[in-house]
């Protein structure tokens, strides 16, 4: 008997289009100066959605500032050639972190599995442990897109990327998709 | 003795920037089709803002539309020159009514008092009466700025546009400045 | 020019099929003991519908009980013939009263003027006067289908099915039904 | 036939114990200095309470801070003869205002309809007019104890004070204490 | 020394009556054409529970439809023989899910950790992994009534109803009835 | 590269002031009656910080009742010298565990993530299991301070103090202080 999760990946789409948001008041405000940016996690994420045969269109950097971060999503969310946005920075408990309270109110649906099922595996990497449960990173669906909201760090962006979205995210377009 | 409502008047700014945000699917139709476009309501409050002595720094027309409306309105917000914002439109009871739905979730602090207000001077309109339990007119505050969302229709908007936002407007931008 | 809400109460249905419920836990222990029942606020619900020119397809009779309101509403909202349910007591703030507590968290939209309306044309009756803002009376949308909860005094039920759920309750449904 | 508000009425307590609350930064700080502390609105609502023939018996006055107000009301709830909370203060727009962002998540029930019928009242006065909605002023039931949340203004205290306040809370007592 | 929660277990009650309600559009479309439906996570449930030296008093077949939904959940909690009702199905993130959107809300008390706990333990299971973040598998409690949600895959029920349901509902059944 | 989150655990400070909360009704029976109270759990949570080299600057003892609870803690978060509040009992589901739901809806930010770490490293412990997912206990920040509500079983408070709370307590409070 076929189980039902791997029938459903057999049905998910093959072509998928991410936008990707990286939220950081330090490299907006270098940019803003036209000095050079790294932004390690974002590029993370677009190599490992390359590397998985899908396609980045487009790529955004905000600070952490929740009117900056509402319109990169908005514009994000307005573009149709957009199935995926996926987030880095601002989900953790300094003041100044405002993604998740921004953007999860907006959610149609949360994916609420998701911020519990990150945190678990993040707890399982002993250079995280117990840091795990001060995240946020959280999915949701607004309209038939699907976004996720991860950390800053590096590490958890590669960890979110290869072992939660990328395994799922076609098999979730082609559930939100009715 | 001085009203404590007359002195916060005394400290409301005298220089105050609206932008004007018109929901109508109809209307954003036409206008994609270039077709000429009657925006009554938008029209209405442009004129009743100038005629206080204010300022209109914007306008946009979108659809009955989450995502195009959740753009417009972060677009506006993101604007340094806007203090107020003013939607007219979606704001009742059929499917396609979307931008209650849509912005009253971004509030950092709802206004809960315009509705009800709104909706209770409405009915003492004779033309609406029991009509005016029907809308969900709403008013709030994201950072600094204060948020209007109004009906639709030119009545309802000229009414609330001259008996509560224009003469409590500058009182609180004033108190919501801190 | 013609008003807009005159406008839709045009395109308003003509037949309107109601369903009342009445919650009163001293009314269902009678009838359980077959006792004879007078439910003075159904009765004035279903005599002013009737006048109205609308009709009653169901009734039912419920203590203020949680599960037993849930149940009957379920069955009143599964009855392809309901388009509008009324339901009469447990409104207010006894420990008691549930009904509000039961049934508003499945609205798929809450109709939030309909309390603050009903409550200030209540105070304005001097009988009532400020006991008004001791009431919980709402409506919502489930579905296609509009439910009214109404306080258990016949004054409060006449007054809002004549002043505010007849005369409004066509326009509604075309709303709802989109 | 006797109204029910009026067979209700009959059964209230007829003695009732008020604690007052003034939520007030500058008279706070002056009375951390030993200045003189005027307290018009408290003061009001102490002379309006015994004039009706109640008791206060107990008083704090604490700045706009969250614990600070949270700790008054913790004291005052558990005090064993307060029977009605009343603050003033700290229900308006600007970012010093936290009394009801603080009170309200803790009512059991909130008293929805006092917000509403209170500014429809207000709005009637021509010296507030459309600053009524403004106000956040809410009411709410804790264990078998009401609360009140009253605006600072002398004017707003003595209106909620006598016509929402007094006519009903004994008959709001007896409707809590089921 | 014995440990709290084996305390607990020796006064949970042994005798548990248990409804199971099946979630499925397909199943139902059959049921209402009188063809032969097969409805193995049903089945399975059913079967651990009788293993278990439980009852089952009670079972209904259901479409993914909010209305009736609620209305066979709302038979089984009014059915006085009921202890623990789960249901199978509609759980997930396609258009069609309703039941953790239909019933949740009508918790007393949502059991927060069983959808995290659930999740958890699918994410061990190689088969699920990742999908096991597509799931609201949810828990709750009505009256003294427990509500288990869970999702329609045979898999997934045997599981939650294995290693989480059956252990600990008589510990929960005794915790719940105070 | 040095780890974000060692990095930050470098910022955090060497000093922190906890305050404990016991909530157990029959404890605080015993202690009005002056009889002698074994309050392991307490007792547990007073060590371990000690052990850290971190400081218990305050303690209270108060039975499940919501506005006990309410007390104490605003009692604890009044006190300038507290930086971390850890309480310990009343998060299950019995009908008399009430700290939760009295100490949640007053947090500025949840700190969600610790409720479901907490629950997946319990369900590892053979001895707890799926009594894992019958708890609620929860972290959040109020001000500049941090507030842990953990079960009331001695097991549950070793493992949460030892694993979730102190190894990260310090980079949480440099996060919370910005
Ligand atoms: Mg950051
Ligand atoms: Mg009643
Ligand atoms: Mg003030
Ligand atoms: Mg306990």
């Amino acid at each position: 008997m076929t189980h039902a999760h791997e029938k459903h990946r057999e049905h998910a789409p093959k072509q998928i289009n991410f936008y990707i948001i990286t939220v950081s008041t330090s490299r907006y405000e270098k940019l803003s100066k036209k000095e050079p940016v790294v932004d390690e996690s974002g590029d993370i994420i677009k190599q490992l959605v390359i590397e998985a045969g899908y396609t980045v269109v487009g790529y955004s950097l905000v600070p952490d500032d929740k009117v900056k971060i509402l319109r990169a999503f908005a514009e994000a969310l307005d573009d149709p050639r957009v199935d995926v946005i996926i987030s880095t920075g601002g989900t953790g408990y300094a003041p100044s972190d405002q993604t998740v309270e921004t953007i999860r109110p907006l959610f149609d649906r949360e994916i609420e599995g998701f911020s519990d099922v990150f945190r678990n595996i993040s707890y399982g990497d002993p250079k995280v442990r117990a840091a795990a449960y001060l995240t946020k990173a959280s999915a949701g669906i607004i309209g038939k897109k699907v976004i996720y909201l991860l950390p800053g760090s590096p590490d958890a962006v590669r960890l979110a990327t290869k072992e939660l979205i990328l395994p799922e995210v076609g098999h979730l377009l082609y559930l939100v998709r009715g």
